[in-house]
Formats: structure tokens, sequence, C-alpha cells
């Protein structure tokens, strides 16, 4: 197949029709940008994704990476892909100059980057997880820890991770374990065990910066006894020369249902395997303050969270595309009513069936990937825009943070599951990418905190954090869409309109007794509605922002957008409906009856 | 993990609590039977499914056949689990005594297969196909036929294929261009290509009976000029001895996703590379007359479509069991509201939101199965009950089939999607079987009938079929069963009431201007709230007879149809209306947009 790995006029259409990120220019950190500056990066993402990242993409998956006792092996063709990715500039691209990046506004280095996921997720949450890592540190790091592990890890010489699951304990990261014993050289030692650590142990870097959570002596239980230390896999002396090995080692490999060429591991920090400075115990570094490490993680939190977000928008844009390429040229059957067996048979995209099955892919998956664009923007004006825009922007991102998260999270992998039914049985074979999209694409719902932490997250903390601010912000900036779109789109808005109404009402109806447990009873419908009405104002908004700027893609999203708001929107009204019963079946349920 | 395959408990209640089989053995056919074979049975499948078929079902996905161009080798434990499901009398139990059987009613017959399904869906199939294939020939074949293909197939001896789909021609079996040429031996001689057929070579069986369709010389193009051949891979002599390979050749496999157990194949008939007689050409036979292949193969379409639902139904149980259990024992996080991180961690099922995963999988996986027993008994109904009994049972079984095939293969797959969830990190890898239900399961909405033929078969066909008879019919039925509900689930049935009636209505409706490409523009979400709807009938019914008999499972049986009446029922309101609207926007849609 040679369907194109994402659409460059969807994205260029979302990030300059829509969102105008031009403007951004306008401000003094992105003040050497220009259209020419992002449309150059945007097409060396789309060129290394095609010659570096899609074109391992199935033999990620059918040779695994491996584990001999002492070495993990990667196929081949990775590495030279990342170096490919640094050497582009793109790895530092989003960061400042004194860092070798560009200050490239984030919004833009999201769209980038998109191209890498949707070719290649597995290569590209190396350095995803690279990013953010360097990202955290430099927020809250020394001057000394940034030179020492940001500085490689923009070079792309070192790779980061982030530790913060344990075996008894994933969502639950109050009940983190892993200990921090003070040192006399001033560090710290470590010991614990930590799982689901994603590129936590390769060769695929000179040497891997661990961010570990973990409680220091004295500390209190729960998350507020937790502290962020950087644990490298070599310990980095003064000249930036690689040392003796950490006390650090992998423990063993996770085997996965997809997502398989990024090594998941099991690593035990401090078991003695090596001895650092002459004795037992991981080497680790406080960042920042003690006992303010899940604060510190939950400051990058949103941004990660656009990322997984995006990636699981991706790859429903690129299942997307591959399963339309196909149906535009696989005839098969004729159209409804048609009598006559000798006549030629038609496209697939001739059945109504399949133009439905090819429609929601595009409105689930391009209206993610302009969901995750419009909160990355978000991220660039909290940073940039000053005053209470800025503050506004922050807020806004996030209560949408959790919506952005798990819708591209939930209907990616049901538009790639689309996508094999379009195929049909081709669908079902590793003939073709669309299985593995599947799979790939269903980690997202799990990781990065799961669909029902998210809920959790929306209805438990962010429609009411600040007074129920957030929540009044997002109804605005969603009332000024509505506002906006003219006569074309009257339905649609007026459609929207009533849910939103609906939803603000029933978020306060499940609140009116201020009882956590009866608001939360239902949090997950609760959030996938919220999330319908989100991804309805998006469409609502990119349709007439296309009408309105005459792209030659008009057409088509107002297609998306009639199909989103004829056969998805509706939906939301049993939902909000259930919601708004505040049932406390599911609270009161013995579980002995399952 | 230690999770029982199926609930034998559910099976039991479905079958005697609900169904009430054992009344089947006061009719002539089943006069041998008693409650005691009917367990016997059911232990024996039990043990079989446990002993044989279940240890090897992680070994054939990571083992899947490979072909070195000359033979198919599978994996050992396939052959003996076979062997053994044969000679415990499982494979021709629902056949009469003149073939080896006991004639044990299909829907007992159904629950017994359900626990090979549920085991190792990929082996299971194997017999399946065999089954169907014998089922047909018995019913269409001359006497030759049946002792020369049938007789050897219910020992276990022969295994059989269903050959239908082409390279070209999928779901457009008017497309079938595989050529009988009538042979001077009186048989034909076939040539031509057959796509997707599973069990189409291996070396399990001593030979191999495919059932072909294909276009005899003169017949008229279209499915009105399709036959039906018997082409066994080795020619069979008078004595039943095996003689000359037939002109069949495996031309490759297919790799697929999951079901990777199941050899699917691609067959090439006739291009000579054996020459059986002295020359090129598959032999074949025809069942019955020329030109009815199609009606033949139909015939037995209700019951093989019964069979995928059910496997679907299967693996929907088998993964909830297995993430029940592990709810049960994994302790994560604390209650809403609990603040004291020292209180040591609760399970999983405390937890409301995995509750809801857990009572939606339940909902799903024993609603579907009991839709498939359901089903089943109407197929011994239509075979015993004689006279108006027997045609009511056949036209309800006519107009449900779609939805029986349908429905589990759509809810089986998102039950199993919840498992993955409910284990969270554990349940995306390959050391828990939920990731493989999987992707086994995903194959059910393709094959036999992809889901959006189902639909156009649906409202194409069956709900106006003898003037909407069936349609009528099956609204009765509902209406008994709503009658029947007492007072326990009154709103249970007053709420299903005015979904049947809008149904009902809206039927009516999109057919009321007699145009099929209207009717049928929205024919998939016609097709899932009448699933809906139907399932929701089940649940009521299911319920009231849990309740009424005292079974110890009558809460839980509640408690899952609570779930289904409040959480999934209402659902339909939204794909009524759309339905109701007769919105021609997916036909009138330009596929250029997309």
């Amino acid at each position: 197949m040679d369907a194109p790995i994402l659409s460059q006029a969807d994205i260029d259409f979302l990030l300059h029709d829509w969102l105008k990120v031009e403007e951004l220019t306008k401000r003094e950190k992105f003040a050497d940008h220009s259209r020419e500056t992002f449309d150059a990066m945007l097409e060396v993402s789309r060129s290394i994704a095609e010659t570096h990242f899609r074109p391992h993409y199935r033999k990620s998956d059918t040779h695994e990476p491996t584990f001999d006792g002492h070495t993990v092996s990667i196929i081949d063709e990775v590495a030279p892909a990342l170096e490919s990715f640094a050497d582009t500039g793109l790895l530092a691209a989003a960061f400042g100059e004194e860092h070798g990046g560009i200050n490239l506004p984030f919004v833009v280095h999201r769209a980038c980057f998109a191209w890498l996921q949707a070719a290649n997720i597995s290569t590209a949450a190396y350095p995803m997880l690279t990013m953010g890592n360097a990202n955290l540190i430099l927020a809250h790091g020394t001057p000394e820890q940034i030179a020492t592990y940001v500085e490689p890890e923009l070079e792309g010489r070192f790779f980061g991770t982030m530790c913060l699951s344990e075996p008894h304990a994933g969502s639950s990261l109050a009940d983190v374990k892993t200990r921090a014993v003070p040192d006399s050289a001033g560090a710290y030692r470590l010991s614990g065990q930590k799982m689901w650590i994603s590129g936590g142990e390769h060769e695929l870097s000179e040497n891997i910066v661990h961010l570990v959570l973990a409680r220091a002596e004295g500390s209190p239980a729960g998350v507020k006894g937790l502290s962020l230390f950087i644990v490298p896999k070599y310990l980095v002396g003064a000249d930036g020369s690689l040392g003796e090995h950490n006390d650090v080692t992998l423990s063993g490999l996770n085997h996965k249902m997809g997502y398989r060429g990024t090594t998941n591991t099991l690593l035990n920090f401090g078991e003695g395997t090596h001895t650092p400075g002459g004795k037992a115990g991981a080497v680790g570094y406080l960042v920042g303050e003690v006992n303010r490490g899940l604060q510190y993680m939950f400051h990058m939190m949103n941004e990660a969270r656009v990322g997984v977000g995006a990636g699981a928008a991706a790859l429903g844009m690129t299942g997307y595309l591959q399963s339309l390429d196909y149906a535009r040229v696989r005839p098969q059957g004729r159209p409804v009513g048609a009598k006559d067996p000798e006549a030629p048979q038609v496209m697939l995209t001739e059945h109504a069936d399949v133009r439905r099955m090819l429609l929601a892919q595009k409105a689930y998956a391009e209206g993610a990937m302009a969901l995750c664009l419009y909160a990355a923007k978000l991220v660039d004006e909290a940073d940039t825009a000053g005053g209470a825009d800025a503050a506004n922007a922050a807020l806004l991102l996030d209560v949408l943070t959790p919506i952005v998260k798990s819708w591209p999270s939930q209907y990616g992998p049901i538009a790639n599951d689309l996508a094999i039914q379009v195929l049909g049985g081709s669908g079902y074979t590793r003939d073709y990418d669309v299985e593995q999209f599947y799979r790939d694409n269903r980690l997202n719902p799990i990781h990065e905190g799961t669909h029902g932490i998210q809920a959790q997250d929306l209805i438990g903390r962010k429609v009411i954090m600040s007074g129920g601010s957030g929540l009044a912000l997002l109804a605005d900036t969603i009332g000024d869409a509505i506002a906006a779109a003219g006569e074309e789109f009257a339905d649609f808005a007026a459609s929207l309109q009533a849910r939103l109404d609906r939803l603000v009402e029933v978020t306060a109806n499940v609140w009116s007794t201020a009882d956590p447990e009866t608001a939360l009873a239902n949090a997950t419908p609760y959030l996938e509605a919220a999330g319908h009405i989100v991804v309805a104002w998006i469409w609502l908004d990119t349709a007439r922002a296309a009408a309105e700027s005459g792209s030659s893609l008009a057409p088509g999203k107002k297609a998306a957008a009639e199909y989103f708001f004829t056969y998805e929107l509706p939906r939301v009204d049993a939902m909000l409906d259930l919601v708004d019963g505040r049932s406390k079946f599911l609270v009161d349920l013995d579980p002995a009856v399952l």
C-alpha cells in the first residue's frame, strides 16, 4: 500500500486556517519563526517519517526487543531513525537556543511529531520520553543537572525514562515503595522495583536518564511523601564522561500485544548487581525539593497526555488513510437494487455502509488530532500570551487534558477497528498495517493514566477546581464557537448548545450534594459525554474555519462534521441522563454477584 | 491464572431454568435423552476443554501453522485434542444413530461446543467446519455421498471446509468465477481460486472434504448460477479407500492477527499440479441439483451463524471470568474519599468503574450466550415441534439470525477490550490470555457475513419477508416476555415495550416509500438498535427466570439486567431516531471528499 502516512493538507489546515499559528510569531519567544520555518520542519518530519520510521514499522513488531540476560537487542533500523530525528534538529526544536533548539512552538512541534507517531509509534516513543524527561529536568533541575543530563539528551546521546509505577502500584501512586536514603556524597541511594518502564533498558544511547519517583527516608506515606530523583544508568563525571554502571538492573522485558518496538521493562534499583562508589544502592540525585516529586510530574503531565492523545489520533489517521486507499480501488459488490450480475463490481467507496465506516474514521481521527493541536497551542499560549490570556489558556488546558488524553485514546482504536472492517479479511491479516495500528493503539487507554483515571480527574477535580471556573471557561470558549458558526452551521450550533447546557446542568446536579462518592459513581459515562461534546465543538469550529478560508478541504470537513452531529453527538443525551440519574448502583453493588 | 473457562452454573441455568431443554426429551427424536445424558455430555465437554483444548491455546498463537511448500505443519497438540473430541462422541453427537450419533438436541450440543470455543477457538474451528459440512451433505447429498464423506467425517477421519469466497469476491458471491465442467465420468472438473478457506489444508485428518461453490458450464451469471460440489483432497474409492490426490493445491496460508491456530488458505482448483484420472482439473461431485448451490448453503447458514455468535460469546465469557478472577485478588488504590494512605489497598472489585467494566462484560457475554442458546433451541423446535410451532420457530430463527450472528460478534470483542482494561498494563501483555481473546474475537464481525452484510440482511430481507410476519412474530415473542415479567421487573418491561414499539414504528417508516436504497442507507444503526432491544428482552427474561426458579445466580442476573437497562438500552433511542430520519446523506455523499 502506498497510502500517505498522514495528510499534510489536513495538518496545514489545522495549523494555519484554523489555529492560525503564524500569529504566534508575533510573540518574542517565536519571533525568529515564520510560516516558512514551520513548513520546513513539517517537511523534514514527513521526510524522515517516510524514509526512516515507517519502513521498519512491521519489523519492529515481528522482531521485538530481546534480552539475553546481559544485553537488550533491538533491530538495527531503530538507532539510525532516532539519529536522523536528532540530526535534523527535531529532538531539540521545541527547546531554546541555549539548549541547541530553535524555540519551535509546541503546537508546531506536536504536528511534526505526529508524523513520526503515525509512521512508527514505538520508535517514536524513545524521543517522546526523552523530550518529556528533559523538559522536566529543565523546569525543576539545577543548572548542573541541566548541563549534565539535558544537554546530552537534546543531542540524542542520552535517552530518558519516567519511572512511576511499581509492581503493586500502577494507578495508585500513593503506594510507591521505592526508598531513597541520603548518601554521604550528598546524593541518595535508591532501592526498589519499577514496573512498566518504557525505554528502561537498551543500547540505543550512550546513557539512560531515569526520572524516578521514590520516598525519601522520613517522608510521609501517600503521594505527599514522594520525591523525584535523577538516576542515570551510568554515572556521569563532572566533565561529562561516563563512569560506573549504576545499581539499576533490568529484571525483565514485558511482552506486549502491540507497541512492541518500545522496550517495556521491570527495573530493579539497588539490588546490588552493581556497586557504584564501592557499594550497593542506585545513586540518585534529588530534583528540586523533597516531597514535591508528584507535583513536578504533574507539571509535565498535561504535555505528556497531549502527546499520548496525539499518538492515538495519528494512528487513527494513518489507518483511515490506508483503509480509504484500499476502499477506493477494491471492487466489491453492486449498489443496492442493482440487478445485473454481469455489470462490473463497484468500488467499496460506493457502498453507504463503507462510507459510514470511512467517515466515522475521518471524524474520529481528524477530530482527535484537531483537539490535540488545539490543546498544544494552549501550551504555547500559557507560555507566551502573558497576563490573563496565559492564565486562561493554562486553566482551559487543565480542564481539557483528561479529554485530550482519553477521547483520542478511545476513538483512535475504534477508528482502527473500522479500518480493519473496511478491508475485511485482508484487514485481519498481517499483510496490511491496519491490524498493527489496532494493536498498537490499544495501549493508549491504559498508559499515562487509564481511561477510568482520566474520568475521575475530570469530574472529581477539573470541573470543580477554582470554583468551577475551568468548566465555565470551557463553556464560554465553546459558546464563542457557537456564536461564530454562522448560518451554514446554525443547526449544528444549536444542537451543540443544547448539549453543552445539559452538561453544565448535569455537572451541577451530580455535585449538588457535594458527595464525591455520588459524583464519581458514573465518572466514565460523564467523561465520554463531555468528550463527545468537546469534539462536536471542534468539528463545528473546524468546519466553519474550512468554509471561511475557502480551503479545498471544506467539503470533507463539512461531511465529517455532519457525520459527527448526526451519528455521534445525539448519543450523549442518554449518557448525560444516566449521569444525571446519580445512581449509586455500581457503588452499592455486592461484588460477590459478579 | 486458574479462572474457569466457562461458568457451568450459567450454562446450566440457561439450559434448564430458562430454556427448559429437558422438555425436548418428550419429542420422539430426543426420547432417549434426559437431564443426566445432557449433563454427562456437558461434563465431557468441560473436561476435554480443560485437558485438551485450553493447554495449547497460547502455543497455537505463538506457533501458528507453517507451510514449507509441500506440507502444512501444525503444533502436535491439535490432533490429539480433535481425536478426543471425536472419541468422546461429541463430534457425531448431534447426528442420528445411523451416523454414529445420539441425536443430542442442537441447543445442548451448542452449549457443549461453547466449552471448546471458549477454551481454544482456533482448534475448535476444525470440528465446527466439519460438522457444518457433514450437515449440508446429509441434507442435500445422495446416500452414496453420505456414506463416502459424511460417515468418515463423523468418525473424525475426514475434515470438511466451506469454499465460498474468491480473491475478487468476498461478500459478493454473485461474482464467484470458479468453473465446473462436466466430466466423462459423470463428475465435474473444477478450476478456479478460493480465498479465506479455513482448514483448507493440513495433515490433521486422512482427507479433507471441500464443499465448493462454483459455476457449472452454461449456468447464468450471478448467484442463480452457482452450484455446490464435493471436492475431496484425495479421491475416495467405492470401498472407502483413498486414491489419487485431487487437483487442489495450497497456494499459501494467510497470516492473521488472531485465530492463528486455524489454517486459513488460498486454494487453487484445477491448476494441473495433480492429474487425477490422468488429467488436470479438480474432480468435483455435484450436490443436489445444478444452480441451487447458494440455497443449500443458506439452508445451513442459520446454524453456522449461531455457531459464530456462540464462539464470540464464549470468548467474551472466558475473558470476563479471567478479568473477574484478577480483579478479585489484585489490590489497587482506595475507595473514593479514603484519606489514609497507610490503610491497605482494596481489591479492584471495590472500585465503581471496575465494577462497571465487569458488569458490562457479564451483560454482554452472558446475554450473548443466552441469545445464541435461545436461537439454537429454535433449531430444535423447527426440527421437532411440528406444525405451526415448527414453522414459527423457523420464522423466528430466520429473523433473529443476523442479530444472533452480529451482536455477540460486536459485543464479545468489546467485552474482551474491557477485560484488558480491567487488567491494565498486565492485560496488554502476552502473559495473560485476555489480549489473545481480543485478537481472536476480532475475526467474528468479518467472517460468515460481515457486520454490514448482517445489517442488510436484517432490514433488507428479514423484517419484511412474508409481509413482515417475522418481525411481528418477534414482537409478539418479546411481548410475551414483557407480559410475564411481573412486578419485580415491571420497570424494565415498560422500558423494553417502549423501545420495541419504536422499532416496529421505525421499521414501517423506513419502508414506507418501498425504496430499498433509503431503507438500507442506515442499515447498521438499525441492526445495532434491534440487537440491543433483542438482548434487553433476553436479559429481562433470564432475570425473571432466575428469580422465579430461585437460582443462586438470580442476584447476578438481576444486576446484569439492571446494568443493561440502565447503561445500555437507552442508547437505542438515538439510533432509532437516526434511522427514522431516513437520511440519504451517506448514499448521496461524494466519496471524493473522503
